[in-house]
């Protein structure tokens, strides 16, 4: 498996139930595109799923902060890009965009922290393997020679 | 419709096709119940659907922050407890936890700020009614008299 040598993207198809009663897709649906998208990007680090059932290591989620910016339609052109805030020996700092072919600007883009963890008897953070480790470092380096995709997240508040 | 004199408690069934590759429900899908929580929300300070139906006046979600704390499995009983950090003449800062029978803290919790506004030509930001205001108002009072029932969003980093 290569070094990522650009900034993962991810395409997929809205589907119908996706849309709620405000005509566009529910807010919870960016969600499941974005977890989707960081499913195709554990692949092209390597925790796939052979990774998994070999190893017992898989990415938790422990925080996400989505801003939902556009209305996405069930027939719009969607794709997500992502890329690393930064990184450490068990973490990723994600950082994600959904970009929609109406737009210019993102129609929303969310910002992740994922642990690796192994799935033992109890589940306990684990390090990253070298070659897990290498890609996330070149996604890292190249994520940070090129522009944030989105805004970082913050404290919600009224303002 | 009464004020709202206790916070409201929201009760999904969780579904199969919730739970991801992990053996536990997938991220996104603890959005999916928080999102439906706020419909039943919504029914209870009466952005209900024959209100969005006569007055073209609904609720979009402008930023949405989850902090996922435990594990959830199918054969859990989950239910979702909502309280206001605040509210002005358009706006709901949301904080919501998800409580599982398993653990004696949430599960997870999630603060949410939601904009009302009218989907007519173009979609623009709209005062609470009145009734509406009154009720935003009793549930604001009463969640500042009582604990917060999450953690309050924050900037997401690797510390």
């Amino acid at each position: 498996m290569p070094l990522i040598s650009e900034l993962p993207v991810y395409r997929p198809a809205i589907a119908a139930e996706w849309i709620d009663y405000n005509g566009h897709l529910r807010d919870a649906y960016y969600g499941l595109i974005f977890s989707y998208a960081i499913d195709d990007l554990m692949d092209r680090l390597g925790i796939d799923e052979a990774y998994r059932k070999s190893t017992g290591n898989t990415l938790y989620s422990l925080e996400m902060h989505v801003f939902f910016l556009r209305e996405v339609k069930q027939s719009d052109e969607i794709h997500v890009v992502s890329s690393l805030v930064g990184a450490d020996k068990k973490r990723l700092h994600l950082a994600t965009a959904l970009h929609c072919n109406r737009f210019p600007e993102a129609a929303a883009t969310a910002e992740f922290m994922l642990l690796h963890v192994n799935q033992g008897e109890t589940v306990k953070s684990a390090p990253f393997p070298p070659d897990v480790r290498a890609r996330v470092d070149a996604l890292a380096a190249l994520s940070a020679s090129l522009p944030p995709v989105g805004a970082a997240s913050r404290k919600i508040e009224l303002r």
